[in-house]
Formats: C-alpha cells, sequence, structure tokens
C-alpha cells in the first residue's frame, strides 16, 4: 500500500480528499437543490444503540429534569429547565472516521507520526476537529441485489459500483461524498450479529473511488469496507483510503428513506463536531434534495 | 406568558416553530448559495471549552492510541487505530435547545406534562431526536455597537433588531433561522466570568422575532437573552420563546467569521444529534454563501 | 410491611442498625483477630465485571500512562506517571446498598421523604455517606447445599439459618454482620444468565435476623433474597430490611476463601466510600482471622 | 535513585512493601485495639470535592431516583428504588497510589516496563489490584507546628519525624502504616490554592521510613512531600519510594479527628477497590483504637 496522496496538498496538510471540495462543488450541489426535499442520514442514538463489543454503550444521564420539580424542586420565577450528560465513543451510531483514525506503520496520512495520538495529547494531528463542514454533491449507490440486502462478507466491488451509477444515470467526480447502500443496517441493526461482519466495498472498489477524487465514502453499514476480510489482511480499505488517499468514511449511515424518495444525486452536508484531537464525531449527515 | 402557538400544528406536535420550514422555503434557501462559501459556526470542543459552574466539563479519553503501539501494542495485518470516548453535556459549546429544554407550570410546549422528563425515560416528549435536520434560510443580525461587543446585561430590542435588518437589507419572514451577532463569545470566551451575565434580546424582542414566525433563534452568546434579567424574571425569553412559541435556540454561536465575509442571508444547515430524549444537543451550524 | 425500627433511635437517624455496633461490639470483634489471617471479600473490577441489563458496565480510561512517554511525551526531572478515570455504577461489583437505595410508599427508612433523592441534589437522607466504617464480628453462614452450590430460586430459610449456625459454632447477635454462602457467585458470575435469578433469603428470614439485631446482611449473590420472588411481590427482603429495619445490604461478595479458611467469626471492616447523597458503593470488606 | 527493594520479594513481586505485613503484624495491630473507638479518615466525596487542574471533576448521576416516582414512574409491588453513577479518577479524594503510579527510566517499581501501562491494556503490572487487604499496625505522626499547619512548602524532616514519634512514645517499625499529619487539608482544601504547593516529608525523611520497612506512608496533604520540590526534582519522593521501594502512598488523608482522639497507634485497616489495571484507589482508611 502507497501513500497515494501524501504532499498532494502541502506537507501540513491534514483534510485530505476534503480539499477536493472547493466554491466550484459547492456552488454545483447547491443547485442540486430541486423539491425542497430534506432527507436526515442518521441512526437515533441512546443506550440501546448497538456497539461493537470492545466498546461501552453510551450512557445517558439528566441532571436536572422534571422529577425534580415534581418532587419539590424550586423553581425561581416560575423557571424550570432540564439539562444531561452522555458518555459516548465518539466513533458511534452515525458517525464520520477522522484521518487519525487508521494508519499502518506508525504513520498517519500525509506521514504524520502516529506518536502525537495519545492519552495526554488525543490526535495532535489529523484531528476531527481539523475537517470543517462538509458541504457537496452527494451520490446514491444502491447496490442491493435486486431490492435484497446484500450478505454478510459480500464484497461490492468496482463493477458493482458503476453499474450502479449507470443505473442511476450519474457519474463519480472528483469532490463528491458517494454513499454506498447495501440494506446491513435496516437488516441487521437489531440482530445481536450486526458487528459480526458485513458488506461491503472491497479495495480494488476503494481504490476506484479514491482514484476518481471522492471526497468521503459512506455506508450503511459499520466499517465500510467487507467482513470477514480477504485472507491476511486487515481492514485493507481503511488503510488504502484513510491513510493512502485521505479519505474520511463515513459510517452507520442510514439510507433507505434515501432510496425510498428516489435519490441519486443531491446536495449533501455533514457538520463533524470539532472535538480536538478526536478520532471521529457522530453525526447527522443531510441530503437536500 | 401565553401558549402561543400550542396547538398550531397539532395536538401532539414536538417540533414547534421548524413546521415553518417547508419544501419552499428550503428551495428558497438552496438559492442562496452564490459564492459557493462555507462556514462552520461551531466552536471547537475539549475539556478546555468554557462550562457554567453547575456543569462539569467535557472529559475526553483515548481507549486505543498511537501509545499503545509505540508501547508494543500488537497491529494485526500491520493495522493500527485510535479510538475514544467524552463525558459531555448536550449543553455545551455551540448547541441547540431542544424544545424540552425549558418551560414553566409543569407544561412543556403543546401542553406536554414536564413529567415526562425524568432520570429513566429522559425527555419522553419534545426531545431533540424530534427535530431533524434543519435547512432553511439564515440571516445574519449584526448588532455590534459601532463595530464595538455590546456589554453585559445591554438588551437587544425589537429596534436593534429591525435596524440591523435594515441595514443589511433583509426582512424577517417565516422559516428563517434569524443569528444575533452581539461580539460576546469573542471578547469573552477565554474570561472567567463568560458566564457571569452577557447582552442577549430581550423579551419584546424575542416576541416580534417569534411572531414573524421564524423557526430557531441563535447568537454568539451563551443563553440568547440578556442577564441580569429584567426584574423578578428568570429567563423570560427561553420561557416565552421555546415553551410559548416552540421555537428552539442555538447558543454560543461563532458569528464573526460569517460577518467577516458580509453574509446577510444564506442557505442554514444544521443536524442536531438525535439523542432520544435528549435535552439538546451540540452541533456545528453551516452556513452556504 | 411495618416500620420496624423507625424511630428507634431517634427521628434524624440516618444509620440504621449500624447504630446496633458501639465500642463494646468493637472490642469483642479485636479479640477474633488470632492467626492474623487477611480476606478479601471483594471482585476484581474492570469493564468485564457483570452487570444488570439496565446499567452500563464500568468504563475504565487512562488519562496518561506509559505509552504517553513510549511515544515521546515529556518527563520532567525524569518524572512519569499514570492515572486513569472510571465511569461506574455505585451498585457495582462488590458493593453495598445504601439506605436510600429501595423503599416504598414515597418514604425511606425512619419515614424519610423519597423526594429528597433526585437528580439534582442525590440523596438528602440515607445517603452512602452516612454511614461510616463498619467495625464489628463477621459471622459466615454456609448454606451450600452438601458442598454444592444452591439452585436459582432456592429460598434460604430461617431454619437453614439456624442450622449454618449450628453446624459452625456460632449464634446470631446484635450487631454482627452476618454473611450468607450460597455458591453462587462462583457458580455462576462468568455466565450470561448470572443475573436472570439467584437463590436467597426469604423475608422470614431476612426477618429473623433483622430481629437478632444484625448490622448488615451480606450474601455472595447480586441482591441477597431469591429470585424469582414469591408471588406477587417485588423484592420483598429489600423493602423489609432496608427499609423497614435500617439494615444496609453487602451484595456480590466473594466468600469461597472465607470458607476454605474455615472461617466461621471474624473482625469484619468494611469502609464504604463516601460519596455525597450516592446510594451505595463498591468497597473491599475484609475478614480478619 | 537506586532500585532498593527491586527483586527483595521475587522477581514477580508487584506489592513491595505490603510484603513487611505477615499475619504476626496482623495480630499485634489487632491487640491495638481497646476503646473500640472507629474513626473515618477519608473525605466526603462529591462533585465539589477539589482536585487538581489537570483532571476533571467528579461528576454523579442519579439513574433512578424519588423524582422518577413523583413525577408518576411505576413501582410494581409498590417497590421503588434509586442508583446512580458516577465519574471519577482513581487518584481522587483520600485515596491510594499504586505502585503502577509513578516511576522513571520506562521501568516501574521492580524493573518492570512502564509499556505494559497503556490505553488498552491499563497497568499489566503493579495495578491497584495487586494491593490486596491492607491491615497493620498504624501510626499517627502529628508534625504540626506548636499546634499550627505546616505552611507550603515547608519540608517534614526526618529529624521532625523522629521527635514526632518520641513525642507519641512510638517507634517506626517494620509493617507499620505511618501516617503524617501537617494541619495542610484542613486549613486548605476549601482554599482554590490547596493544589499550588504543600507540606510534606522531604527525600530523607522518605528514605529513612522506607528503611524502617513501613508499608504505607500516608499523609493529610495530596502528594506526600512538600511543593515546591528542591531544585531540579520533579516528585523526588514519590520516584524513591514508590518505585524504589515499591511503598503505596496514601494521599487526601483526614487526620484531625485522629489526633483529637489522642491517636498515637491503633490497628489500621484500608480495602484498595480492585479496579484491575488502575492506578490507585479512592477508599475509605479506618482506624480502630
Amino acid at each position: 500500500m502507497a501513500e497515494e496522496a501524501w504532499g498532494k496538498w502541502g506537507k501540513e496538510d491534514e483534510r485530505g480528499a476534503l480539499n477536493y471540495i472547493g466554491a466550484d462543488e459547492v456552488r454545483r450541489a447547491g443547485k442540486l437543490v430541486k423539491t425542497g426535499k430534506v432527507i436526515s442520514l442518521a441512526q437515533p442514538l441512546s443506550p440501546e444503540t448497538p456497539v461493537p463489543n470492545h466498546r461501552g454503550p453510551m450512557q445517558h444521564f439528566m441532571q436536572r429534569d422534571g422529577g425534580d420539580y415534581a418532587a419539590g424542586g424550586k423553581r425561581p420565577g416560575g423557571f424550570q429547565f432540564a439539562e444531561d450528560t452522555v458518555v459516548m465513543a465518539l466513533q458511534f451510531g452515525t458517525h464520520i472516521d477522522a484521518l487519525c483514525h487508521a494508519w499502518h506503520d506508525d504513520k498517519l496520512y500525509n506521514g504524520f507520526s502516529s506518536h502525537g495520538t495519545r492519552s495526554t495529547t488525543r490526535a495532535a494531528r489529523c484531528g476531527v476537529e481539523k475537517m470543517g463542514p462538509i458541504v457537496t454533491r452527494g451520490l446514491l449507490l444502491d447496490v442491493l441485489d435486486d431490492g435484497k440486502p446484500l450478505a454478510r462478507g459480500a464484497p461490492v466491488t468496482r463493477a458493482v459500483l458503476e453499474q450502479a451509477a449507470t443505473r442511476s444515470g450519474v457519474s463519480v467526480e472528483c469532490g463528491d461524498v458517494v454513499l454506498i447502500r447495501t440494506g446491513w443496517i435496516e437488516t441487521m441493526l437489531a440482530d445481536p450479529h450486526y458487528y459480526d461482519g458485513e458488506p461491503g466495498i472491497d479495495v480494488e472498489a476503494g481504490r476506484w473511488l479514491a482514484d476518481k477524487g471522492v471526497a468521503v465514502i459512506g455506508s450503511d453499514n459499520f466499517a465500510i469496507e467487507h467482513i470477514p476480510f480477504p485472507k491476511d489482511t486487515v481492514f485493507p480499505v481503511h488503510q488504502l483510503v484513510i491513510r493512502g488517499y485521505g479519505i474520511p468514511l463515513l459510517e452507520g449511515l442510514v439510507l433507505a428513506p434515501l432510496a425510498a424518495a428516489g435519490a441519486t444525486e443531491f446536495l449533501f452536508v455533514a457538520g463533524p463536531l470539532p472535538f480536538v484531537g478526536g478520532t471521529g464525531s457522530p453525526l447527522m449527515p443531510i441530503a437536500i434534495l
């Protein structure tokens, strides 16, 4: 695996493929607003939202609530209010992986040392706060198999993506956010085996998207790529596209409503929360049709 | 204080003034994308981000990081990754207040009982997950005093808002998100007295905006309204606009870059994280010019 | 269920049966130190420690660690250190239930209103910080069935407790901490069904112990009493002994090493962490033989 | 600084000076129970408990409480209960430092690599779960200056400790827990400058105690040793006694009640919570007179 996009936007760049999105791409995307329909691509977030075994579930606590007042809490000037706190992994629910999330050989995207990511400093380089807002054209590539969800482990190949694009009458272009619908989340989210494997893109599909200059790759599974991995590899798509090409990944998307609306291209907007040194962020990606 | 908008969108409505935004408003806003410039209105989020005294600061922990590998952690197939967890109030940094956040007389917006908001259930009604994506026209009303930030406690009146709109050549319309710039956050965020008071709108300004049909009111302070409050009142604007009119509030906005760009109206997009039963959500509101 | 011990130690008392322990009881217990053997009765605490479904697991994060230095962190004057933070329910692992933990009819032990226990105040009355150190005679009542663990749901009756005491040559006296060994924790802790039910004392056994004046009841299960409960009751032992008699409960004890040492009576010491307004505390109870 | 006690209890030893406590020391200590008076040496723990700047404060959340029922929560079979969760640094309030807490040259006590302490594994060696119960003779060395608290930065020397022992008629012996009272916590805990420095033992006093074979050193300050440190050193006592001698430290003790009771020697009992891989533990140390 090479360092495909290292240095492409300068030695200090921490934004990677998001640099493909310039004012032209934003204006082009703005013109896609036609019906005025707006669709959230985010899962609801709660202690019941599934998490992989190695992460703790979200916890959500009320610090002040209606029960306080019911039990006699004071309401100065009549005022009552509620507030709450969460404990939450940043790779939770519908979220984006920052470029510091995955790497190999102790080097992140663009050659930054992974030694800058540690308990005390968090990610000194390529943290999620470096991403900024994401506003560009979104494409939906629906790769369901005759309307049926793909099976666990099924690879989504370059050919499959090309066929989906042809069916939709769109072509993948530089600066696009490409959203790949496998049907996995609707089929499996409620299943205890949701995280045991998934359909998703393979390395060549990842490379094809990357070479097209996509800004972000998203999918309705938990890790973009098919699992089990090909023999003797571990998260090869993550390694290639995040580290090599500097492409952030959008995981856990809810894409069925977008497909149901017949959307193929649209204005895509997402605002990763700027956690300083964070490895990712839960967010609500939005499609505007 | 009356129940101005209760029942307006049906007895079961939990979205309040966001209902003013329909497909027409979205399409109209989409047409405001002209230069392709994109601006985040969000503060960075870190353990150093100021919080009011009654809330704990954010905590941000690495669960796996570059230090693990530096210290000899295994990297199966060469793969290395980092992940992290936060402890965070939902009313933190740049955030939106859901309609369950403030009320009086044990009744939330639209008459829902505040008894439904408690430790075990969180907010059964008007939680932040009911809001959905916010996509509409944004207006910047810059009320700085000859370029100088307003002083602590200074009320922003209806007349001041009207003059600002006139200066900008815009008029507040139904479905708009109105962002009011006081200069407070730039002047005071680093000051230990940031939360001790602030300039902000008064009740009549709030009512004027509400009667115009604005969908959301935002500002670059921590609580929208001027503090100290008028004598014998406590958060009167919160009580009026959140509970009476069903208008969510956007607090802690960073508006200086928007002002510097000369923006007056723009496509506004925000995606509140859908925490089930949450009283609000940190988010990254986005202005697209 | 009556209010057996209400008022017994005054209207303001929040310590309940711990009041049975006076200087005499401590001195008597001190004399039980004979062999000098010391045994911890606590489970190890980690993210893997089982928790009931309605609670989140413990999370344990390093804030600074050896990985930081391995990755280049500064070591002023050569000094290196590590520190960490946990997210943890107070009813976790081996823990004590404070008197505010369980009640009915909106009244805690001694008639305090349960309205004083809420999100903002935590427990205003009978919190774990009111308990103080527990130092007294401990008795082990081993109720295994011919050396075999009791089955889920098996009630431990008064007769069974009396027989166990007889076998051990001890008699339950005022101020004792009584520890009941069922074998449940060793048999089931690693089983996903650990929390689905358990053997434990029944109401009459609880009343018998309470009438003897025991200061604390402990067991090697998760809730002291047998589950499933008798028909049409819910945690009847909790309701009786915590609320009626003011007796704290010690749950999740590890008693096999104590049994293996042949201990029957011993100096018992436990220090509940004084969380202000907490409903309980993980702790390390100690038997000194 | 040498490795004074490395290898003394074998190459795999992780308990250090706690090994000095054997059955004889426990029995000897048991005989010190005379009056039956029991004293907690622990601070109350709450979100208001002071923490150093680099750590977050404790947070304490109710998950179920009396407010729930006041607001209409169900009480099956009449049963009501409350539970709660804390977010808490393990070096919080009155706590013990495990042997993995401080080191230099990438080597912990007994030569274990500090690389075993990292985000994913926590402390593989010398974690607090390796300590077990602490039961031995406690000595109070009261070093107040004519009844006045020592000043910030004041070193407590070997001579001062020897004089205090002489005054009390005790001599420091192998296996003792030595508690040094400076008056700092009562004077300063409520002061915002509590953590800016403190009186405490110097290196030679630490070495003298260590060479006597003490099992634990405790004090009523936050870091045992005097701060500011001697020129060009950083936590020299921590480095010497924790790493070199394998002696755990007890910090944040409340010793005034013990002094008020006229205690000089007593049965000391403490149960560090066995957090697997933890760097320390809040606890309630107990003196039994």
